[in-house]
């Protein structure tokens, strides 16, 4: 322990770093204390130092990088945002790196490998061992998002003819070529196909000559190892799974995959919905302006379109609104009423989809279903805002032209708010990114044009 | 193997269930050929089993649950949705119940026995041994959605003071009384305060004499078993934990959170913003109409009144609508883009502030960069009408006022977009429920009122 042991995230911020801890760390970055701020990263946890390194500008991270070497501790590199792996990679240099990369497990040394750029990897693959070289290239074979690259390949294997005394002398005789903890054993057959597993407890508390066959679990779910992460997740997710054997073309035992590596894509899945459907593309927090202004355009742009189809509309009716101006002021009340209606339906769809508990057992069912939620709460609200708008306007017709527009409109939203995620899925597209625009364009367009259309035949 | 094999899930279909089984399913009990219902529901994994549980009706349901009877396989029960435990628990009777919850894991068999009413609880806590009597009152003694109610209870624990060898043969000696499976042993102090936890792999891999406490993690996170699940899960997700000890006021040792139990709280959680985000409570998709109807009045009404304040401000500009009516075709545009950007905003804040990637330390910053993003934009924007706007109605000062409303009015979308979920969120209120509707209505309002407001000042 050195004198700068003081420096710490304070009590209550206990989940995250504080201000004020972050400002030390610079302080003692600024005065070129080393010592100090060797001692204070030692003290983090591998998870708060990623956040410090967060936290930091862009020179107080290459000299806090600088300063504190080989002493990072290899796991802070897992808990990186992907943003900053390039330039810590860079600060460190390929040298360093090659040397952290050798003491992470497999699947989080390519989590860090597959961000970097071509250049870099290739200066890191000149320097580490060839074994490890093998693994970091070929993972990079797998397809982005694959089990392949969410694997372990560290493993225990054993084959199903062994005894469970057989199985304890292989372990103490390799133990160190064994990952560092563990936990089931997989059980394969002589063509090194998984046909079980075990966990590590049930052969510690049967005797030497009972068989492994005889303990395993033969309930395994094997993934092969090009099956997409959202896939994986949904089958961790379906079974409980803890961990599945990853097998590749020939069914043949390629790595490992716990229920730790799918955490993160079960949240990353339905955080990717949720911001797909606010018409946000990524989490965009740490970003520059700029760059988040031009991400965000191309949602506002289908919105643009999406109103000017509807001014169209209404310019249509252009005489209708010089006679009648309440039309001006109820119709915004039609369109909006429909869109929100809409995009509850669509929020609903578009998670039913993802977590498929919309499947074709049960699609008739949920569309007539969400039409007659749609013809409910238009009767609801057309009772309402027809006789708020009878009172305000004193006049019984145009309440009835508004009230049965707002039916329309809202029954319609029912059926598009299904049919069009569906619709999206069905060819192919991703129901959360373009489900939500569609539908805002057709309640839009069909509220003005149902509302203004009968009040042209019926009011003038 | 009877002969009734034949009835699987279709492969095609390996992901769930399909259409076609559930029918032949339905004929079967149509028939009342119970050896071929047997056999079937014998032949899934409890997953599909309440799958297809989920998927009959529900006299369908009960005559399955009377003609399988014990034949259920226990962990079925903790794979059904919440709504259908209630009706599974009442046709399987509570000494069947009682017989199956013992069968349980304590954390799976608290997880159905809390959603069952307080009769039936209390009919079956009547019939089971009076261990897990005690455990299942014991745990609905802790809140709802707390740590307490995610512990298990089963757990191996060994004093510091062992060594290698005294852990192995306590293990030996007490194998009847463990858990069917385990990963980690948890070393206490005197007190039964965990201070480390220990892989049996690191057990099995050293010799008798090494004493436990040289060999156990000590980095360990204590869960208290009142914190909140969604705490437990930011945990779990920040230093990427397999488990966790779960501890009482004294600080001792009463349970283990491992992360397959994390995992649906993560999905819960991220869901729950994206269906709050969306104007639902929950997912409602297996509801009948008229209860999801009920359910979505709340956020239509919240719209209702939204609208009526926005027409309001319309009904003030009455006669500059009337002299000039290509304001009524173009202020939706206005509002439109004003509410959309601004729900980007809301929805990359409510997610940064549900993941803390939003905190103390980076409000100010991120509030500054969200209004200069949406005055970016809102010059793009303004341009692009403006100029679509000046040639479509040949008015200079109307393409003017409506580009200055427009910039006004996104620029405002990205300060109310960041303000408006931090501040509720301040005063303890949840972001994702209020903060859309609350902005809808400012960017409407401002939009409308701005726009028509420039427009009676200079072209009347």
């Amino acid at each position: 322990m050195s004198n700068a042991e003081p420096i710490r995230p304070e009590e209550g911020d206990a989940l995250g770093l504080g201000e004020a801890f972050v400002r030390e760390v610079e302080e003692a970055l600024a005065a070129q204390d080393s010592e100090r701020v060797n001692a204070v990263v030692e003290n983090l946890h591998p998870a708060d130092a990623a956040d410090l390194l967060e936290a930091l500008g862009a020179d107080e991270r290459r000299l806090l990088l600088e300063m504190v070497g080989t002493n990072l501790e290899p796991e802070t590199l897992t808990y990186l945002d992907a943003g900053l792996r390039e330039p810590v990679a860079a600060a460190l240099g390929p040298g360093k790196v090659a040397r952290i990369l050798e003491l992470l497990e497999s699947d989080d040394a390519l989590a860090f490998f597959e961000d970097l750029d071509e250049e870099l990897r290739a200066q890191i693959l000149a320097r580490v061992p060839v074994t490890i070289r093998r693994l970091l290239q070929e993972g990079l074979t797998y397809p982005e998002d694959s089990a392949g690259r969410l694997m372990q390949r560290e493993m225990v294997v054993v084959p199903s003819i062994w005894t469970v005394g057989e199985t304890i002398d292989y372990m103490r005789a390799h133990r160190k070529e064994m990952p560092t903890d563990f936990y089931d054993l997989y059980v394969v057959d002589p063509r090194y196909r998984p046909i079980g597993k075990l966990p590590l407890s049930r052969v510690m508390r049967h005797t030497r000559p009972v068989r492994i066959l005889t303990l395993m679990d033969e309930d395994i779910q094997s993934v092969p190892v090009t099956m997409d992460q959202e896939e994986v997740a949904w089958l961790f997710k379906r079974y409980s799974l803890l961990s599945a054997p990853v097998v590749d073309d020939a069914g043949r035992l390629v790595g490992v995959i716990t229920v730790d590596d799918v955490l993160e894509v079960v949240e990353e899945e339905a955080e990717d919905d949720l911001l797909k459907l606010g018409g946000v593309g990524e989490a965009d927090i740490g970003e520059g302006a700029m760059a988040t202004a031009k991400r965000r355009i191309r949602w506002l742009v289908v919105t643009l379109f999406n109103t000017i189809v509807a001014s169209l509309v209404i310019s249509r009716f252009e005489g209708t609104i010089e006679e009648i101006v309440a039309l001006a002021i109820l119709m915004p009340i039609v369109a909006a009423m429909g869109g929100n209606a809409g995009m509850q339906v669509v929020t609903v769809t578009v998670r039913a989809l993802a977590t498929r508990a919309l499947t074709s057992r049960n699609t008739m069912r949920v569309v007539g279903k969400e039409v007659l939620v749609g013809l409910t709460n238009g009767l609801v609200f057309a009772t309402i805002m027809g006789t708020i708008a009878g009172l305000w306007f004193g006049r019984v017709d145009l309440a009835l032209v508004l009230a049965t527009a707002m039916i329309f409109n809202m029954a319609w939203a029912g059926l598009a708010g299904t049919l069009i995620p569906l619709s999206l899925e069905r060819f192919g597209f991703d129901p959360a990114v373009a489900a939500g625009p569609f539908l805002t364009t057709t309640t839009d367009v069909l509220g003005f044009f149902i509302f203004l259309g009968l009040a042209t035949t019926f009011l003038l």
